[in-house]
């Protein structure tokens, strides 16, 4: 069994509005010393397999198919084997 | 200069419907090694201030008052000094 973390990100330039969001509203409510806010998400996958680099290769392929949008991710995976 | 990352998660029995629409899709598309698909976010942000502890009990405050949702988030703070 492996635990994958893929964390998507948006590619830089793409912009962030959710992060923009929040940086005008911690702004707001007093906090100034935060000067910049980025968001991003991260998928954990639960898998049934031995074999770590099968475990990576399908997982790159979920990450192309399903997972991010290559034209505006970037996106890393980490594995964690589970006993 | 302080680069603050917050991950915030559901709690433990509240349902991720993202993760099990996720985890339906790949198993749809034959990934069907995978058995289970958490999601969480993470928040970056970056703080002017050089007191360690004080930046640490601020972004605290943050989580606490804009965010994350007390009643099903949990949530970890990693801090990183930036040069």
């Amino acid at each position: 069994m492996y635990r994958a973390v893929v964390t998507v990100k948006l590619k830089k330039g793409v912009l962030n509005p959710e992060g923009r969001t929040i940086l005008r509203a911690l702004n707001f409510l007093g906090y100034k010393e935060v000067k910049d806010v980025n968001t991003f998400k991260c998928i954990e996958l639960f898998i049934e397999d031995e074999d770590r680099d099968k475990v990576m290769k399908r997982v790159e392929e979920m990450c192309k198919k399903l997972l991010t949008n290559p034209v505006i991710h970037d996106y890393e995976i980490e594995l964690e084997k589970l006993d």
